[in-house]
């Protein structure tokens, strides 16, 4: 039973691109998710985050919002292979669908579908007063949207680290490093 | 209260060096570490890798090997501020000190003090059969051994991966990249 | 004699930031400086790479623009260290100061002080039709303003890397990877 | 007519891996290759490093070594295309085939074939006073064969860099980072 950091090989997944495992956990770490938090994976692609969240969020509960219908399939038959009870699907382009949630303790913005703003703009409402945001960001364009919005919108703090992995792959009695594409994970926190 | 990935400056440290928040996180998923389990941390440093370890292994006990003595010390007045009654410090450069240590469900070799090889051998005993070995290297020797160990012992599996973080520092309106040092972090299993 | 590739502690540097060296050599490389080149170097800081275009410019020339006053003379006695003829330093905030020079074959953008777009702006004009514009940035912002005014603006073709080097460094018998900070180098061309 | 870095897509190749064109860059600059030089390509793959060198060293000679048949085709393929004449292809397994050449300003190794200790024996000899080795090496092996040989073999300095370079890919409206595998690059002279 994993607690954190699912080998990526475990996810059933089509063509949907997925969190891989070091920016995973990496994410759902800076999500600080207590058990009984509320938490939303918007963008929730394959689900990987959707599962790792809800296994964090043992007594709490998880809202994938996926507007890709491929996505939303992967995300529920997920839920069923790792047994996570504690997860809704919202098939939305957010922030399309986040209006009826209850407020959260942690969202994480795994793809934006370009409405970054009005994504961060909503949670500045649906965030509770200790909740945190996460956003990965594998384009120079998101990265900067979201300092930009940073920047503009008052009442946030924000860390941000720029993550590369390198895996050693054997190849005879060689060990090979095969890169992966580096991401940015933006995490976001209301200040007292 | 944190369940995983406390910020550096949480802890007391000295100038002795203290693992990277990123890979704090990443070498502790990976050791998987249960409720109950046994952990060793050998060359536990400040003992970073030391408070997160017993945080995971909360009704099970981790053991600090460190031979350099403000370490011990370092990681004493940690595990107080922290309030971790689940670790036991052993001053010893390991392997020694290693032996009368009950088998442990996962080891963390955070530095080996040029003992590597025999480190391993110890954990070849004292690793419990589904247990895990998580390996951190910040130089290219320590690396190259612990693979010569892996390729040279039947027995075991292991994967690799070298983790580069890049943290965004705020410089008046701009955020500029400040690299941290790469690290390789080796995790091992024993093959069924 | 040094072709291409002067080693950082070659160059006379006070407090200004300087460009590290293999980030200058692709730098240089990027920009196709012919022997007979006219070459702008904007924001030139210390003139590192002032002096490597000047090098490649063996029979043609440099400009190098400079707003802070420390820099010119750091560039002009490395002009003088480095038997350069073929510099000119310009003391200003370009994009003023570069409307008097002649068109140039590669300018290089190193710094910018908030001036990038009108800076790429000029040179559309300045920069002959087979020429290559270079711009290193060290900010997120900037690297977004590039990528905006290149998607904004007709005209050109673009390449663009990220480029990172883990220095190896001697520690007893150890070899330690010390990180520099990562940098987007950006070329620019007029499509045909 | 390109000086220094050619597009990895200019060259002739089969399946033969290329050493992609940052670090080739870094690799020929670092060899300090003077027009009148000797150079060795050892392990010359497709020959792009053959060809950068042939056009650093414009009234000198490289020697391509080569064990591959494929590769000593495309060596000569690209030779051609690139109307390199002063480059002479060894299908040899270095160190065969280096004994009867001249003595080298430049030895570039980019393959080994399990020979690296006895080439850079050989290399003692063959490489002049001044001359400079450049070792490329994707394994940890390969990086830690070549730092031992260094700490065993007086007579020798060294410096290495780990460089790693991530290509923003145009996708829609945005820029994807891609990364590409990190390489070693170590440079060694003679000291004085």
């Amino acid at each position: 039973m994993w607690r954190i950091g699912i080998p990526d090989k475990e996810f059933i997944r089509g063509k949907v691109p997925m969190t891989k495992r070091e920016v995973r956990i990496i994410t759902i770490a800076n999500a600080c998710i207590a058990p009984e938090a509320i938490v939303y994976d918007i963008g929730a692609g394959t689900g990987s985050i959707t599962i790792e969240a809800a296994i964090q969020a043992s007594v709490g509960h998880v809202y994938a919002i996926e507007r890709n219908h491929d996505g939303v399939y992967l995300i529920k038959k997920n839920a069923e292979k790792f047994d996570c009870k504690n997860i809704d699907v919202v098939e939305a382009k957010a922030p399309e669908g986040m209006d009826e949630l209850p407020r959260c303790d942690a969202a994480i913005i795994g793809g934006s579908g370009n409405h970054l703003e009005s994504i961060l703009d909503s949670l500045r409402v649906k965030l509770k007063e200790s909740g945190r945001i996460v956003v990965n960001c594998v384009t120079v364009q998101t990265i900067s949207r979201v300092l930009k919005w940073l920047h503009a919108n008052e009442g946030f703090e924000y860390e941000a680290v720029q993550l590369q992995a390198n895996r050693l792959q054997r190849v005879g009695p060689y060990d090979m490093s095969k890169a992966e594409n580096p991401i940015y994970i933006v995490t976001i926190w209301k200040n007292a």
